[in-house]
């Protein structure tokens, strides 16, 4: 508050109607449904999406996924289906779990250790779907090899959530919130990328390497803001 | 600044000789020497220190460590001796390097992930020597199997300092700091550990859990204060 000339307690009517309406959207969401999301902060480990085209190779021409697992955000599955990568030193991570439902283009997502084990000097931190001049490497399948031109990110920490929730937050598609960690080992993620979907679920993603920095499964004190 | 009833620009005598201290002390440091601290920030892998009786056992009666390389503070340096470490199912990781100098009681200092992999579900998390109640392990050599009954531990982040640093910064044995890394993967640690000595030069160690989470190896955009 600056020191103006008139007293601090001095509100119009305005001022007035738009704390109102953000406490009221804060309890009651956009829609005057209740909205009392429970936030899910959840380690993702490496993993990959894979297209029809490259699960032909892998599997076989015509085959599917196998459900394993249904993961917390609607639609989104553990398959049982399992692949090795092969990095750039001819090192290798075996049993590379593969979540369903398949993508337009495969995808691997590992953490920074993952990378640097398999001998990948540096990999983009990118967003899902986001894979324009990312590097490459080899997928080994059970019926066969693909060779991936790009796909290999590290996935950027980001949030999932519903239109009513976001504006109960007061942010949009795109923006960065900060998650605050608490416990011995604390931190606060700077950077976690906002995305809106009608069909999420208050939802933090983040990767192994971020998890066990900040010691995600020894403390419940977690907290999201803008 | 609050609205009193005195212009924000009357600064008394006091006030003035504080900010001015302030400022010198930030510049010069306590002694009136040239304080210029550049401050490092490293990665520490997971790795041993070793002490006398532990090192008879693994390597042979009267055996010296021998030295491989300097670490930046001062009289630490990476030996060429290994040894392997077997956690609670049997899984190992080989090649776990030995920092000199001996200490008083042998310990070992994991990420998360190191740890996870070896089977332990919880190490915890302390700062070095600080070892009461902390799990143990088997530890192989080459001349011998050391099961330490404690000692297992993940280093909390923490920032090494000289005396006068500590006085730039204000801050005294057992503080804490924050450490704020940008980039694409920024974060804020909210609890380095202020270690104070004579000897030592300005120097944050964090494990390779905390060092990926963050991109260290992708940023200098790096502060670290109060």
């Amino acid at each position: 508050m600056g020191c103006g000339s008139l007293p601090a307690e001095t509100l119009d009517r305005k001022k007035v109607e738009e704390i109102v309406r953000e406490v009221v959207l804060k309890r009651l969401g956009v829609n005057g449904q209740a909205l009392q999301s429970k936030l899910v902060v959840q380690a993702s480990s490496r993993h990959m999406h894979v297209s029809r085209a490259d699960m032909d190779v892998l599997f076989g021409p015509g085959t599917e996924l196998t459900f394993d697992r249904a993961l917390y955000q609607e639609g989104n599955y553990a398959a049982k289906e399992l692949v090795t990568i092969v990095g750039p030193r001819g090192r290798v991570i075996s049993n590379l779990r593969i979540l369903g439902p398949m993508r337009k283009q495969s995808q691997v997502e590992l953490a920074f250790t993952d990378a640097i084990m398999l001998g990948f000097s540096n990999i983009p931190v990118r967003l899902s779907g986001d894979l324009k001049g990312t590097a490459g490497c080899i997928i080994v399948g059970p019926k066969g090899v693909v060779e991936l031109k790009e796909g290999l990110i590290r996935a950027a920490i980001h949030v999932h959530m519903s239109p009513a929730e976001a504006a109960s937050f007061g942010v949009a598609q795109g923006d960065r919130m900060k998650l605050k960690i608490g416990g011995a080992s604390g931190l606060t993620f700077n950077n976690v990328h906002v995305r809106i979907d009608p069909t999420s679920r208050l939802n933090v993603h983040m990767d192994t390497d971020e998890a066990n920095a900040c010691g995600l499964h020894l403390t419940k004190d977690i907290e999201i803001f803008k």
